[in-house]
């Protein structure tokens, strides 16, 4: 979709910091995280939602999100994650895209929100360090 | 494993309110819902959490998230879903069996939490028919 900001991530027109790519989805980190390696996992083909997403994108992002917990378990080893994915404004869906979100959580960490939380930029130099520790675990 | 409650409900020790079941998945509705429709899906062979599903299971309970997402939007028209899985106490994972949330919301619903949510139980009658209005959409 041409107005899309995640097409334009997959279509590299729009910088992102990747960990993870395969023929049908891409990983990378969110530059709003709402917690430390706060990853989102797309379709390459656009979807808007759950309903839209076809079968075989579905499974690839689910594999995909097994491939990432295990990685963001080894390089940042955080006492949790949550696995969020919202279908449709009244939830809170944000980007018009199917996106998965793995939102990993310590003990002690501000407690996490579902539908409402602030988006405030992350600092780009931690991000881009945990980008690249978890990258680096998916090997 | 013996003492846990989901595996009691595959096993059918106790009874719950079922909207779907195949070989590899059982998907019922929340007893504690917080919103109308509150559904889980649980893989039938025990596993805590995403690091120890396999892969199969994933993929048998996304297969079925998607068609419930569809028959939960057919029989109950909610504006937007919420899809969540937790793993992990520290992201407020309760049974230590993976499920997967459906949690249904519209617009001017109260706001959905992720990781604190108070235990109220629902009022039977209605889960009971919400149950049988998304079983019949899978029809």
């Amino acid at each position: 979709m041409e107005d899309c900001i995640f097409c334009k991530i997959v279509k590299g027109e729009i910088p992102s910091f990747k960990v993870y790519e395969d023929d049908r989805v891409l990983a990378f980190e969110d530059i709003n995280p709402i917690s430390k390696g706060h990853t989102l996992i797309i379709p390459k083909k656009h979807a808007e939602n759950i309903w839209e997403l076809e079968e075989d994108d579905l499974i690839a992002v689910q594999k995909a999100s097994k491939k990432l917990a295990h990685a963001i378990k080894k390089s940042l080893n955080p006492d949790g994650i949550a696995c969020l994915q919202l279908n449709g404004t009244a939830v809170n869906q944000v980007v018009m895209h199917y996106h998965f979100h793995l939102i990993p959580r310590s003990q002690g960490e501000p407690e996490l929100t579902m539908t409402q939380w602030e988006l405030n930029a992350g600092d780009i130099d931690t991000i881009k360090e945990t980008c690249d520790k978890i990258a680096d675990a998916l090997q």
